[in-house]
């Protein structure tokens, strides 16, 4: 008898959102102290939220933000602004509470997880670091696929596995960040063989390349594109000849939150690649995610565009670990305050439309 | 000996920001450990926070939202989609802390001020409601101005001493909101007269009236625009022809919060209004002032445009209340938690760029 991979069993468990609960959820908005519709998208984000838990005045009390690292072999094309050795550099930045995601969960009331599931350098034991190291980095794939379909699986079941131990902790509203020199490559990789764009109109900048390096990344990633393309008929042959080890951990932590009816955070371009790998292996994943922000990578918005969904806040970020994702966490507290606590026209005694 | 007025001795007091301050900020935000510029308008409004503060790592421990009710004469002429006594309900929903304003600004950490500039209607002393009402309600501005000059400048300094005492209470952080059935349509003449903007480019659905009641609307609004048009040489002259007191409450708080260095969030297309004529009686006041959201009202985005000011948050909201500016706290704690915590690339032993 063959045993059903965590993997497997997570995608078979997903199901939709709870209509039945939003139309209630929908119906109660109506009745609040408001002019119908007047608070917009914080309206639209808590009935979501209702359909994902289940429930008509859902809390969520705990909240995380889980911070995958990983490296790219394709760094040694040259396609990067930054040394690869600031990816182990940033996840004891991390750890010391220095980055701008510490700051950001502190305010929203986050706790930070920092998770090494790929990076090219041997930590010793660090307090807070979950170590789940799959592989030292990706291979470079220009050569050969960034990683084997083992690899990939083990990624995406470390992440359905955090998301699993999240679930048990008590959290309810996560978000996963990225840490990893170089991701933005296999990110918008990825986004062109999933969603048939083009190299030219998804790849930008990064963290900050010269023109002269974008054009480079640019035929960096059209050379991937060309020579792993059998790959694309299947999603998971995609991300594992693509991908990164933190954006399969990644997909895998929506996959897991989704199973577990976590309301899950989406942060900008890595992740966003990661929630679409996600969705290409569970299309039901795609109306439970919420795109928290779009990013300035050039990219995100014909990405996000192409996916048909739309991303709650536009700061012009484009730092990754999760600090857009964290951010809108703020957005959903004040959407959830006002769906079950503010009154109804008959309870304040307000006059409804003439 | 003629004594200057409380407006005039603000509006003399109003300076700049401190641009040496913000080169300082600037500086300190290239050496925090993310790539440049990757916080996008989270640097640049911590940035004009420390201009504002001239301070290079301000606090802003204590927040507070002012809600300035009023009634509008103009309602008279049918232009909203609910009744006039609901400007008096929604105060007491205020003072019962059953709207949306009370639970973002929980959600937050903000303090609820309510206070009657001018609501036609008397009410009893009730805890927590400042009574400093001007008017009960300005004049039908189709027949005549809406409010007389000496009631204008009640009104903007009611404002200002709101602001004034905020600062002693150790405020630093402000929003105003408002309440006033009606309201969009002073707040649309005041956008067409002060920026030159058509009726028809510029007047919306509101609380959500019919296309046949918007047409009724643009021509009240144009109206209005043709009876007062000799007033519009005169910033003063133009709000109490067209204006509100809840209105020019807020341009008064706006004026105050600047000229007492508090960090000051504009709501959305009332307020918008109000920081407009604010800023026409002081054009130094632009520069201070943060546009927390764009509002879903239609003429929120050409008047925002015109004015040349971007806001931070887009989430199709168009409540008032100053839900979009409290909204907009978090966003301000997020950018100065980066900009006071974050560690810096020395300091946390992150290569820099190649």
């Amino acid at each position: 008898m063959k045993i059903m991979r965590l993997m497997q069993k997570t995608i078979a468990e997903i199901n939709g959102l709870d209509r039945d609960i939003m139309n209630q959820a929908q119906a109660h908005q109506y009745n609040l102290t408001k002019p119908r519709g007047s608070l917009g998208r914080l309206e639209e984000l808590a009935v979501k939220i209702c359909g994902i838990r289940r429930e008509l005045h859902p809390q969520l009390k705990k909240k995380r933000v889980i911070v995958f690292a990983g490296d790219h072999g394709v760094v040694e094309e040259g396609v990067s602004a930054y040394p690869k050795e600031v990816s182990a550099q940033m996840v004891l930045n991390f750890l010391n509470g220095g980055a701008g995601i510490n700051q950001i969960a502190r305010v929203v009331g986050a706790e930070v997880q920092v998770v090494d599931i790929g990076v090219d350098y041997d930590f010793p034991e660090l307090k807070g670091l979950l170590k789940r190291k799959v592989a030292k980095g990706t291979k470079n794939f220009t050569r050969e696929p960034a990683m084997r379909i083992e690899e990939t699986i083990h990624a995406i079941e470390t992440g359905i596995e955090l998301a699993d131990s999240s679930a048990k902790d008590g959290i309810s509203l996560i978000a996963g960040g990225d840490m990893g020199i170089g991701n933005t490559t296999p990110a918008s990789a990825l986004f062109c063989a999933y969603l048939g764009l083009s190299a030219d109109e998804v790849v930008g900048p990064g963290t900050g390349i010269t023109p002269e390096t974008l054009k480079h990344k640019i035929d960096v990633v059209n050379r991937a594109l060309q020579k792993h393309r059998d790959a694309f008929s299947d999603p998971l042959k995609t991300l594992s000849a693509l991908g990164g080890l933190e954006i399969a951990g990644l997909a895998g932590l929506y996959l897991g939150a989704v199973k577990n009816r976590l309301v899950a955070l989406v942060d900008g371009f890595i992740a966003s690649s990661a929630a679409l790998s996600a969705i290409k292996l569970c299309p039901l994943v795609k109306e439970h995610l919420i795109f928290s922000h779009l990013s300035e990578e050039r990219g995100h918005r014909i990405a996000l565009k192409t996916m048909g969904v739309k991303p709650l806040l536009n700061l012009e970020m484009r730092l990754g670990e999760g600090t857009g994702a964290c951010l809108a966490m703020a957005l959903v507290d004040a959407a959830l305050a006002c769906h079950n606590q503010m009154a109804t026209f008959q309870s304040a005694g307000v006059s409804d439309r003439k």
